[in-house]
């Protein structure tokens, strides 16, 4: 069925539509007594609006998020997080000459195929409007995750063929360039590229990587619920997302495996690999170096030039599309990204508590 | 907890380990009434055994699959399939070397830091062996959605450098080849490739491609569960996959919209893709179009040659593994591949079935 | 973790602290094309309110629905209906008095046990108010079985001593005395006890019914999810109900096989059974004949004598409940009941449609 | 589907039929470390098998376990543990005639419904053999309850009329009388009501009670997955049993508050109940008092007098039932009881440890 739910212990549900009401974000089983404020998650939703610059649709969003359960003094209390965005500024007139059509490259046809109809206004529940209620739920897994000294870093590697250098990282500046990309240069390489494709009504993809520091080894389930199986399923869940590389990822198939292998060795009284090439992760599970991977991202389906299309009586058309879109998705899934790692890991954290009978030796002492 | 469970309706559980007394496979919801032999499932198996060539382990293999319940009078009564395959070849003192230190590439490490010790006899419940009860389940997944007329291709693309041509493609090779190439004449090549590596101590890894032909439209479920989402986790899931890309892949992100936009058209009364970037799936929903993806996979971890890695007391040491190992996974990992996307086609089946309240009214009409 | 959520493929989950902002549901797996509007839903949340007469709280509920999400031009879309009922009358003074104590019979001592702190404003998610979502999400469930032809009836059976004959039954009467009771003259012997009650500071629990009829047979799942086993938990899971029986329930424990089995009989052309000792469930599975549960409810345990308890600095100590407390749940619990034992239901109607191959094929047939 | 898993953490999938070549289980999410060897299991097998008195089938069950996987150096690795018990003495002849006709009081005539035909043989999948699996996991599940110091005790409270008095308990005559009774007396007068049923072809139902303690509180989860709930599903999908009371149970419904709230106190630096007519669970959480639960079980079906029924064909037939039925299943069943409970305990522990955000910094500690 609907499968807008997320996560074994550390579950989420999220519901709404481009321009339903709101769209919001249930989250079940959020240990209690993590501070958590309305400051906290707006945050994490701000770095998903778009932004005020050139490379971005002109809509405004303003997605102010409320929470409505589950908190109480300043602390999560273990019941539902209940957090909600209103919609506020979605026109239904944008969109009303695609109610009839399938564009390409979006869901409509394959909604009206599964559900005999659909909520065509703005793309309805297959909007990237969706992804607030993933950012809403991943703003409150990373601040747990802090807590035991774990920290996520997602970015932008490159737009279209404007690529970051593998030698170049600044942090600052993925939170302050409009491309999320950690190099001031390269992005505004990436935004005349931008600009260039906007005047031929036509848009981009790029790529995304995630880096994950700080997690303990141990966690992710051996055969059928890996860690890198559940990042990949998180992250391909994301709209646009058509590949997903663990580690080297990719380049693993043409190596031998003696240029692959990460030999171990002990630093500070701690088992290290000398490389990473795993990416973080080896039979599934965490092993102590940084968990990495790296999404494609599609182009923007909605692209102003005329299309072949059908529409719902089987007649075939041209299609112009009209409205407000972004030239390219990346920067704006930056955070979506980031967000499904961390409630993917936070869920792997909590599954792992009882994989030695000592752990429940811990958390239920003998009663004096 | 140990996540050897798969799939939410059409559910299987696999236990066993390398130099354990059996391994297997539980299937709980497959439907009644489906025709179904041992020999049916033992065309599966056969296929991930090691060949009898030059580029395989020595080792034997029997794998004799008993079907333990679940199946009367030839057909599937509904209730819990139990599939087993014993270990019959398993030799412990092969593996006895490796019990006190840490193979790299290997999942040795991280389980004794889940668990606190490990079954190190032969990878324990992280050897490929672990794949039989996959295999098994994926041979009834296959013959039920044949009966839908559904079917699933998976090959090798690449071995190491020596790829197979795009136009190219020589169904009948695959079966035939020791590397499940669906060319001949590329298989030679890569044969003498993998005869060069194990000359040299070391190992390659590939490229597995998968394609299903004949999945009806409105597949996957929007927001998580989207069916590329559940086909990347199948397949990451599978040991040394480390990518996963769906339709054109890693392709996307350089490319731009109207590049990568797939046209609708009209034939035969049905709507179609002019082309299929898209790899079948649109908004996480099948489109009708045949569903294709790729796979990348890592050289064997075991090699020859003397590695630097440490052991279970801390200490850095040298390491040369011995025992019998396949050069490349790849051509044994095409039948686990095709098998996990049958499972996981073949649970979106089910999991679409109460997509409309139509559905539910053609299973269950009013009583007379 | 929280588990508020319920159902596998019809899956609800519901949020909200009695004095919180607002309380809510979130229905994953509606299937799509269900005429549904706000009317449909405050029918049933009406019948949990308490009346307007002598034997309910004074307390004024508005509890006034609105759909968020999932419903478009009128129908359900198949993505989450989000449904809310905001809290306004909520005076949190009334409560102030129970921060620091546990109150006999509330979750109080065990909310603390927990989690280490709770929201005890009102119970917090342990009031009785958390059974809003179910009643919400019941509503759109029994609209569903409405189609199928299914239908349910849930009523007071008992209230303390008062119970109403055998032989009796006035369905009008359900939704038209204070009582819920199918019959108005013990309804007003009930009514007289409940006075009674009150007049001495005490409460009172009582029975409640449930009649499904016109459930297709084969519904519910053999061993561990059998109809009976999940509708047990469903009702179980309400706040107050101690014990459930199905079918001729704690009595079968007292007879003998020749008086408890059902014969078999033909009635125009269907097997029907000849008496309904099993209460429409056989194996754990629907056989056709009416569907009936029972449920025992305790006495309100917020009552106005003065009872001993502890404080959370483990003092001994006297404590006064005031405030406005019903003398008895069970009239607002009867549609609780009801709701509770439609989703259960529904939810096995959905994970029956994969019982058969021919089940697949028909939803699927071969494209021509 | 065919729902033969139980538990989120601890889960366990059974498999078999009465007549097929073996039944077993899979135990996935058993933590790593705890000692077990297959004497363990085999001592709770012992106690489901039928006695050999007078009061017992006949029929010889073997019914040795082996364990398969899982186990490793005589502990649990935290990987899947398997376990089968091969059939040894089932004839299918005995149960030949019952292939093409509906025993009354079986689930011959729902799986036939639900599936197009079954398993005939003994019953198939709805025998009482399917308790092997549940039995031999429960094992598993107590010794590790045992290491917490949790001690789970059931025992039949009464066979037809004969009820075993409130203030009489020997623990050791539970384990000693063919009726698993808690006092030889009354286990001799039971045993003569049973001679009786047997003399007049008929059969007789019961009661069983479980207690377990030494259980934390804090266990359960607030709404849908309470712990009584839990408890109420658990025991419910036993074939035979019809009712469920927790606690005090069906007598709350006649109670007044006062009488049925259990004060609080402290005892030894502890808060306790001066009562348990809540049996142990408040709020749906477990309180540290005593769980105390109660399951009425039906008389056998298969009894030997002459009963109306119809056939396949539906036609109205008149049965007698041949072969090897206990007069009563309740002795056999207590240690199903004990087990379902101990398995649902266990469960409900793991998915507490993450109930605080304190309880994952105690297990993943910052590292150094």
């Amino acid at each position: 069925m609907s499968g807008s739910s997320y996560g074994k212990l550390f579950k989420i549900t999220t519901w709404g539509e481009s321009h339903g009401k709101a769209l919001g974000v249930v989250i079940d089983g959020c240990p209690a007594g993590l501070p958590l404020s309305e400051e906290d998650i707006q945050i994490f939703l701000d770095r998903r609006k778009p932004g005020k610059t050139k490379i971005a649709t002109p809509r405004k969003e303003d997605d102010k998020v409320e929470i409505l359960s589950g908190v109480f003094e300043g602390k999560t209390t273990g019941t539902p997080v209940s957090l909600i965005v209103h919609n506020t500024s979605q026109r239904s007139s944008d969109y009303s000459e695609i109610a009839n059509c399938y564009r390409p490259g979006h869901a409509d046809y394959t909604f009206d195929e599964k559900y005999g109809f659909r909520d065509y206004r703005g793309g309805g529940r297959s909007s990237a409007r969706e992804t607030i209620g993933r950012v809403a739920a991943g703003a409150v897994a990373c601040k747990l995750l802090a807590l035991l000294g774990i920290r996520l870093t997602a970015y932008t590697r490159s737009i279209g063929p404007v690529t970051v250098p593998e030698d170049v990282f600044d942090a600052q500046a993925i939170l302050e360039t409009p491309t999320c990309m950690p190099d001031r240069e390269t992005s505004e390489k990436a935004e005349e590229y931008l600009t260039a494709c906007m005047k031929s009504y036509d848009s981009a993809g790029g790529v995304i990587e995630c880096r994950i520091e700080g997690c303990p080894p141990g966690i992710g389930e051996p055969v059928f619920d890996k860690l890198d199986a559940c990042l990949a399923k998180a992250v391909m869940s994301i709209g646009a997302v058509k590949a997903v590389e663990i580690g080297d990822g990719t380049l693993v198939s043409k190596r031998k495996g003696s240029e692959n292998n990460d030999a171990f060795a002990m630093k500070d009284g701690h088992v290290i690999k000398k490389t990473n090439h795993a990416g973080g992760i080896l039979g599934g599970i965490s092993d102590g170096s940084p968990i990495t991977l790296r999404v494609h991202v599609k182009p923007t389906p909605s692209i102003f030039q005329k299309q072949q299309t059908v529409n719902r009586q089987g007649e075939e058309i041209e299609l112009s599309i009209r409205g407000r879109h972004d030239p390219v998705v990346v920067p704006r899934a930056v955070v979506v990204v980031e967000s499904m790692a961390a409630l993917t890991l936070l869920d792997g954290l909590l599954l792992n508590m009882g994989a030695r009978v000592e752990n429940l030796q811990k958390i239920y002492p003998p009663r004096s």
